[in-house]
């Protein structure tokens, strides 16, 4: 019998919670105290959707102190049907990288496919009176819904409602509940200039329970409007949005549906005579039933009677407004005849909608004050709005958000170079000007993509308006899967992301970024390796986690195991480096491609003191340097920003341009 | 702009809210009140420890509702330090199969590789008085720590409290917090004739926050002690743990490790002419540190000159006693020897024990009421113990309670035949049956296991007393690595594991069923499958959870689009058979091997209707068929338990098999 003797040492409450990111180190004062009575926080943040949750979360997730933090949203709740519903690859690699994508991937619905329909041409006859009888659909073929390489090939749809409340639950490992404050209606800002510290004052109303409003406000030394599409703190900014709305109207409706419709837990896209609807296919829900999005485009024909009104926004409301979900049904019965489709008997769906495509944005993302610094910034559907038809709305208003955390916490802790008073944070000033040029991308992709998917299409056939044959659609769509999937994402050169001339390697990577070849600018594509200290296989996305923190990836050369070769110099250079910095800030990792087992004390010792447990070699079942299309014979330097973008290659004897990099977002020791 | 109209239907909490299975059909009538004024229950768990908190976890997720289910702890919390720390596959897989496995999985320490160290002997020189001088250890080898196909093919390590955390969290997603209550103390329980519904009387102490105890009682239709090694449930039933306790006593200490030794990263095995020490690496904690668990054999020599004493338990008691600290890290210096080891600077250790090995197990592990019904059970550690080194304490204990959960709710739910008052439940009878199989299995393997360990290990070495060679060890680890994994257990034939005469194939599965080859008894290995309604790629032990219910596997032979053919036929058998039984508790699930595309409309309409989401082809990397050793032509019926156990195998033109089988342990409509 095993009897312990047991004496154990004081409580140890945190060997048995969640585990939780270490705060990034704070270089800069703590928060003080504005003079006047007021509250104040270092950053606020309007709308707690997606965007600013996700926000909120990575700023105390980076070490933003609860008492600096806060959350200001209209609604009285989370949301409880409807809205946004897919996310893409890149996303989802994001969220792993901050340990929040368990639940998601393993209870969201995975398309992994997506089936073409079109009118079943073959079939047409043409009747007495000289119009088309439609005679149904029939399916064209079946793509690969992701077709890039990405660490999860696919994208997951599940409640919007659900994600908010995963990001709110891990908001809740770092800050307290009242971070967020529900029922509070931003107003308006205003500047302070005799308020160094906290020159923002925001103003709100919030909700009583006996129904009226009372205001109050909080100064701030950052304010982040992610309060949606008709956002006020971007008027606030004295910005709108601008571009085009065009009039394709689209019913949306969440339900369990009944169907012999072959493809219905697949992403369908079916182009019909009589129009088109678009299937996203759902998550499971508490009954055991799955839950199915349809998109169903409304024909401009049917409202055409209200065009004749002067008012063009008026006339577009009244034409939303007279698509019901009787209408929606209607409509998607004809485009899916001669396949059933309804409700299932004893449900009622659980969200419906009628909208409006249109591709807009706002030509800036941030504002500065009085003191040259930036401190007003808006993410999300406050900078770009667009059609929700390639899924794409949350996931790029959440990657503006995951932009712009690390730079915001690495400002206020003091962490970028020449941020004094009366100066821009260089650092800070990147998010702009790289979400920027992700946004008209997006809007440009968007517009392509939703007026051909409003289109008729038809293979070689005359009468189709549109024009669009099935091939020429289905590569736009290929083509947009970097754009879309969010892997193909590319940030311009600028102060994080060097590409020096100095730095042309002789083999320099030049294979195609996104299966992998490293490219400044570009996600580091998840790879298998094998940790050299407990030879566990790990994905490198897991070894290199979203803690705010830059990585220096070694990739040694074969001449690892040489006393006085490259790779041991470089070792020893890149150690000293992170050694330059504020500790913590930049975490060496070592990847060598020996095939031939060595020891520690075969190289350089402080690899094991510094990066003991970010060591590793090829896995059996992937090459790295092949993926990552590096030279074995001559290595590499990856500088790996805290958001996992490549933002510097360098050959292992240039480790001046390493240090130089970090100087350029970093202060120094 | 997208403007949506949204017209909302009511609140949906359920669909933003974590999954919860959906409890089972309940066809006895819901739990009446005794007649006294007593509190009751329908299952009393004593205990909440990891076999007590799993078994009152899977009671509430398979439907025992909050009012029917208490369990009571003598501890004021959650456990915060030491005790058990290893998680072995078959634990992991059924813990994925619950959906509560992602937070071990991705925080806990992989073992993946194991070191064996031994002595140096080729650096062994006999100095001038004939003893030994020891020159230290070398590395003889490594191997892989699970060498067994596995859907995770590691063991973890992590902090039992937190795996109790994570079962007291998933347990509060289905039952209120008060279903466990801690500081209360079972006394002992009491059978009451008069109280047909609810005989059992259990008494118990509770703690008062003024320091004295107060007493109390409630009235259950079952007891299950889950109350560990000196279970008071155990001794009022009668029965006690019978075996040896032998005399090697051991130090266990968790801390964080500073030392120069290559492979403390990996499971070790360290056989010193010092004596032994067994690494065990552990999670990494709050600080960013790695925990590291050592054992210690402490040389018998040290305190022999206290086995004088008469009474044996005594001394033993005094021996442990004589263990510090101090004393371990002394001990563990030796072995090391070359190599440095000790506590890190600024660092205390999290926990340390001295204990001493020992293997008894009660003979019989349930008791009778007079009504003739098993009322009474002991799971855990109240069952069997031994000691740790193989990892399997909370494995084993854990596996009781999977194996007892799913019964007692079927017999609780009225859906086992026969079970009415007076008669043994056929179907939990077989727990006991089952689990001391195992526990004698456990006990003989863990013998042999510990006793190799505390011995010396020495190449031809004719002084080495303990007489054993490295080979002869790697040969009982790797033959136990079936047992210790948990994924070789075999439950031998009964009314839940049958293998009828009748149902031997013509091409009767024959392989390793390590490996995966079907045979009843044996768990389900995982594959890789490939669903047909959306193309996703899926594990089957995701889309086969842990809900309670059975599966009905129907692997077609590849004449399945044949409308005479053996498959389709056994299709419409395999629906015709579910719905003989309640509703929902046999799931239907098929497994086809063609290679061609086919529509829903060239199988049985029933298939879509109730396996639209549970039909599968086999997917690109794996073969299923191949990989359970079924022949394509002739495809099988296979049933699975609630628990991922082969219950049957028979022909696919044998579906009077699958339908006794099933007579056999549920009740028919």
């Amino acid at each position: 019998m095993p009897v312990f003797q047991e004496t154990s040492s004081a409580a140890r409450d945190l060997r048995i919670l969640p585990s939780r990111s270490l705060p990034l180190p704070r270089l800069s004062p703590k928060p003080g105290h504005c003079s006047s009575s007021e509250e104040n926080r270092e950053v606020v943040v309007i709308g707690a959707g997606p965007s600013g949750l996700f926000l909120t979360f990575l700023l105390a997730k980076y070490g933003i102190t609860s008492n600096s933090l806060l959350c200001l949203d209209s609604k009285a709740g989370t949301l409880k049907a409807g809205q946004a519903d897919g996310l893409q690859p890149r996303t989802l690699e994001v969220f792993q990288s901050l340990g929040i994508a368990s639940e998601i991937i393993s209870e969201g619905c995975h398309m992994e496919e997506i089936a073409f329909w079109n009118s079943a041409h073959s079939c047409t006859q043409t009747s007495n009176n000289g119009t088309r009888t439609r005679e149904g659909i029939a399916r064209t073929s079946f793509v690969q819904d992701v077709s890039v390489p990405a660490r999860f090939p696919f994208e997951v749809t599940i409640h919007q409602g659900r994600i908010e409340r995963i990001l709110q639950e891990n908001l809740s490992l770092y800050a307290p509940q009242d971070t967020i404050r529900r029922s509070h209606h931003f107003l308006d800002y205003t500047v302070d200039e005799s308020q160094l510290e906290f020159p923002i004052l925001v103003n709100y109303e919030y909700d009583l329970p006996d129904g009226s409003r009372r205001r109050g406000s909080v100064r701030t030394k950052y304010l982040v409007g992610a309060d949606g599409a008709r956002s006020v703190v971007r008027k606030c900014m004295g910005l709108e949005l601008q571009g085009e709305t065009t009039d394709h109207i689209w019913g949306v409706c969440d339900f369990v549906v009944d169907t012999d419709f072959p493809d219905i837990r697949k992403r369908c896209a079916v182009h019909s005579d009589a129009g088109s609807v678009m299937v996203i296919p759902r998550e499971q829900i508490a009954t055991g039933e799955y839950l199915t999005r349809l998109y169903v485009q409304v024909p401009g024909e049917v409202t055409r009677d209200l065009d004749i009104e002067v008012d063009k926004k008026a006339a577009d409301k009244r034409r939303r407004g007279a698509v019901t979900i009787e209408y929606i049904f209607e409509q998607a019965r004809a485009v899916f005849a001669p396949y059933q489709i309804k409700i299932k008997e004893g449900t009622t769906p659980d969200w419906w909608a009628a909208y409006q495509i249109g591709q807009r944005m706002t030509p800036e993302f941030s504002a500065r004050t009085f003191d040259g610094v930036d401190r007003i910034f808006i993410v999300g559907d406050a900078c770009h709005t667009h059609s929700p038809k390639a899924g794409q709305g949350m996931n790029v208003s959440m990657m503006d958000s995951y932009n712009l955390g690390w730079k915001l916490a690495h400002s206020l802790h003091g962490l970028t170079p020449c941020c004094g008073p009366g100066a821009a944070d260089p650092v800070l000033a990147t998010f702009a000007s790289e979400r920027v040029g992700i946004a008209r991308q997006l809007i440009e992709f968007d517009t392509k993509f939703s007026h051909m998917f409003s289109g008729r299409i038809g293979p070689a056939d005359a009468e189709a308006a549109a024009g669009l044959t099935h091939e020429e659609f289905l590569r736009v769509f290929s083509e947009g899967n970097g754009f879309t999937s969010g892997c193909g994402i590319q940030y311009e050169p600028n102060r994080l992301i060097r590409v020096p001339i100095e730095s042309r390697l002789s083999s320099s990577p030049s294979g195609d970024p996104l299966c992998g070849s490293l490219m400044p600018g570009r996600r580091l594509l998840n790879v298998s390796v094998k940790r050299y200290a407990d030879a566990n296989t790990r994905e490198i996305h897991d070894e290199l986690p979203s803690n705010g923190r830059y990585y220096l990836l070694v990739m040694t050369s074969n001449d690892l195991l040489d006393k006085c070769g490259v790779s041991q110099s470089a070792l020893m250079s890149a150690v000293d480096i992170s050694q330059r910095f504020p500790a913590g800030v930049i975490n060496l990792a070592v990847l060598h491609c020996l095939d031939e087992r060595f020891e520690w004390a075969d190289i350089p010792s402080a690899v094991k003191t510094t990066a003991e447990m970010r060591t590793y070699g090829l896995a059996n079942k992937e090459d790295a340097y092949e993926i990552y299309n590096v030279s074995k014979a001559e290595g590499l330097f990856a500088v790996i920003r805290p958001d996992g973008y490549v933002g510097l290659l360098a050959p292992l004897s240039s480790s001046k341009l390493v240090d130089a990099y970090f100087r350029g977002c970093l202060i120094s020791n």
